[in-house]
């Protein structure tokens, strides 16, 4: 069995519109490739108990969990005490994050402010990263990184090596200009049927161009299968007198 | 109070990456102006437990919960057999809805595949739209839409009339080139404490030029705290010596 990953974000500015968030993706992605793959996101505010029950629920549930926003400087950061809170231990100085911070800034701006970015539950573990000086965490099954997009992708790069892994995610895609879905949902179904453990989608498209159409996937771990199921797709979307083409359709 | 709502994105094709979100933003701005703001987002895989289980907890604590995605003609379009589950009653043929796609694909078109789009929870009340044949669904305080973009934008402007709404969520928002957040972390905070109603956060920001700064943003319903707020958030930039500007940063 695959490890499972889950994602909380934490953040106002995604449930109030201001942000499109960009991490989701990045993760679901990253996670893919290392063969942990995301099974959940929940995308919550920056209240107390909500961020530290859903740290709770999802850390016994999943095998690694991230959590992404909530670690800068401002009074509206309380991810790093919530999650000190869901481990029963006390939030405390990191001393060698500190010392970090304080040369970067000089010991008369490393303000009271900048040192809550030094600030991780005992017993964490920082994850530096090239872009920033402010480090994230890791503590038992959850690492806690940065919601500005460069950052994160930094932190998860960074501690990429310390996760938990298996066998990678990969896909096979191919899509047909003008396949209606309902032409081919009970072929589709029926290499469902014979690959169970695979996951097989079908995705109606519209391109920049006007022309429409419906593109298939398998995705799993086995490789032979996934060889299997796209020749089965191929052929069920020639059997409709449309043209397969393998891959993603253009934009 | 305002009313609350949250949303169940169900769909591996987020999960898995394969597909950047792109209803998130455009639902959460959405229930803002209706002043229902959105509280909470799942994003969920294609498993008829994980959406039944995760429909009962949501309608239980939300004042509305909207679901995207899975309602299509195929095998993985599982959404309406999970929500008629939760609620307890059976999954139906709604004939003014078959009719209507029967019309649309003539009656030998009209294939078992193409029949699964009408089939509701009984009880269910049709979300009709301009853009799509196959409708959405109401039932008890869920509203059951589309996952392809266009399809749920249309989908929520036909339901809208239907929803709970409250007072409209407004923001103020002033953002300065060359501010950090730990310069006016204290001083952010203390307007926090002065307006305990209003959500005050602050975001870090790069534009394309290269050039940093921070943006300060207040929401709420109270238009007055708001102004009282803002008037803050512009001294306390003026106090750092740095300009504010009203209104979001350029990209």
């Amino acid at each position: 069995m695959s490890p499972t990953s889950a994602l909380i974000v934490i953040g106002n500015e995604i449930l109030s519109g201001r942000t499109q968030d960009a991490n989701i993706r990045f993760l679901a992605l990253g996670l893919g490739e290392i063969g942990a793959p995301l099974k959940e996101v929940r995308i919550i505010p920056d209240i107390r108990e909500t961020i530290i029950g859903t740290i709770n629920e999802m850390k016994a549930r999943y095998d690694q969990v991230f959590t992404t926003g909530g670690i800068g400087p401002t009074h509206d950061d309380i991810t790093a005490s919530c999650v000190a809170e869901a481990f029963g231990v006390p939030l405390e100085l990191h001393e060698e994050s500190a010392a970090l911070l304080k040369t970067h800034y000089g010991t008369d701006q490393f303000t009271s402010a900048r040192q809550r970015m030094a600030m991780m539950p005992r017993g964490a573990m920082p994850i530096t990263n090239a872009v920033s000086i402010a480090p994230g965490f890791s503590i038992g099954n959850v690492h806690v990184m940065a919601g500005v997009p460069s950052i994160m992708q930094a932190m998860f790069q960074s501690v990429r090596p310390n996760l938990k892994q298996g066998t990678p995610v990969t896909s096979r895609t191919w899509h047909a200009l003008g396949l209606y879905e309902s032409a081919i949902a009970a072929a589709l179904e029926a290499v469902q049927d014979r690959y169970p453990d695979l996951d097989l989608g079908s995705y109606p498209f519209r391109r920049e161009d006007g022309r429409r159409g419906v593109a298939l996937v398998a995705k799993g771990t086995n490789v032979e299968h996934l060889d299997g199921a796209a020749a089965q797709i191929r052929s069920l979307i020639a059997a409709t007198g449309e043209t397969p083409v393998e891959g993603e359709p253009k934009p």
